[in-house]
């Protein structure tokens, strides 16, 4: 199954599953007993989703703005230096723990948003990642047993303003700038995902291949992050997992390259469809 | 005017207006219109609550289960390194901008309530702060004008897990432990502060003081804080920034000090009371 939530053409916000034929939306009937997906995946009511939504008529996917799919999650948590060509890149030994920074919701964006280039920086640098989304409260979760409490998967641009992430040696500065990621276009439940490891991920900034990973380099497994995490914290449903992003961020390219008004950036991943956003300048 | 939020007799979650007296409860009509102190903030209704507040009689601080003043902020906020005691303490030098991680709301309790030392750790440390609430929406601010963003003050303590918080770069393992930090008893608005510089800061283990210092001791003091994190994001009402802990942390004596099951945490500051906390293994 395939989730999304968006603004329709009223304005109002939604949620839906999208198929072949476009989105399904869930209906105000719905919507009245699950206010937003993060309740659905909380009250365990996605199959209930799927059968209020399949009996509504698809809407054209053209119709509605896309909303990151979900809209106000109570943490997203993201992983640095996390892939084994992209800790090399930044002259580091695979570490014994992962390296964990925390975005705000309000940072991150839908599928097809503007991304705002802060008028304080112009070094705001792209990171396609593969997200983990939470289906069930997850405390003390071995790593064997921790895809039981994944929701789903989806495409993930942990923009970055790396002036602002190196002040000091805390990232959250260049990590949390608002509208400076986004997420989607959907949440892809894991049935229709197959094996993590066989899964490839590509970045393109205006349609040139700027990353390119298999998710099987991952330094930490997202079974070995949830374990480390629901070690500290109890993850709750609807939680984001930003799993980290591998080689090829444009902090490290010769010469630097960063995103600029009117630039595209794509994040594709295997069987997960693409998220793609423009940039545009803080007014 | 102090507000605070606390659990009554009856297992209701509530707010009200505490005085020498004692706690004036909000009261079920004034929740149902504004269901935290969150929302209290956000309208701009501090004086309402205090009319309606008043108009009830004090309960007795007895009765009631002290939670933090803000029960589920958008964000809490960290700076690190922010006292100079404990920047030279670390073997640093000042500083050019501010050191920022992040708490999730699920690792801060009220004032008498029980800190849990997790199974993983023996070295769970404490971490006496100021604690600054923010009153309204606020981004680009500049310093000169960010107290007037400010809804006011409490005590902080940023239990921390050391071993954690050493495993790899970024502070927030060690930082953001299930119950591990507090905040209270109240927050205290403005206007019954005075001058931040002026205020002491105090905090005692078993009763005996560990950490002593001015707030006027800050490297980056409140209005620079509110500058820095507003050019990165939107604070909102609720919102809550711990400005950073003064030396004599138990990680930096000599022997170390860690806390204990039994033990008896308390941060005091001038003028905001003291908030105190027990210590309890997880079971």
């Amino acid at each position: 199954m395939q989730i999304c939530s968006y603004t329709l053409e009223n304005g109002t916000a939604s949620y839906g599953v999208s198929t072949d034929a476009g989105i399904h939306d869930a209906g105000d009937v719905f919507r009245a007993k699950y206010a937003t997906l993060r309740d659905v995946l909380a009250a365990g009511a996605l199959n209930e989703l799927n059968a209020a939504a399949q009996a509504n008529p698809a809407l054209d996917a053209a119709t509605v703005t896309m909303l990151p799919p979900i809209t106000q999650p109570d943490k997203i948590i993201c992983i640095g230096l996390n892939y084994m060509s992209h800790i090399k890149e930044t002259g580091r030994d695979k570490p014994k723990y992962p390296s964990i920074f925390i975005r705000f919701p309000d940072s991150v964006l839908g599928h097809e948003a503007d991304l705002i280039r802060p008028k304080v920086s112009e070094k705001f640098d792209f990171e396609g990642e593969l997200a983990v989304v939470i289906g069930k409260p997850a405390r003390h979760v071995a790593a064997a047993d921790a895809l039981d409490y994944v929701a789903g998967y989806s495409c993930f641009n942990d923009g970055s303003i790396r002036d602002f992430q190196r002040h000091t040696s805390q990232f959250w500065a260049g990590k949390s700038f608002q509208d400076s990621g986004s997420m989607g276009p959907c949440i892809v439940t894991p049935d229709e995902v197959g094996k993590l490891e066989d899964l490839n991920m590509e970045t393109r900034l205006n349609g040139a291949q700027v990353q390119s990973t298999s998710i099987g380099d991952l330094a930490f497994n997202v079974g070995e992050i949830i374990e480390y995490l629901s070690t500290v914290i109890t993850l709750l449903p609807g939680d984001v997992i930003a799993t980290g992003t591998p080689s090829g961020v444009g902090l490290f390219r010769e010469p630097q390259l960063w995103m600029k008004p009117g630039d595209t950036i794509e994040v594709e991943i295997t069987g997960l469809g693409t998220l793609r956003n423009t940039i545009k300048d803080e007014v």
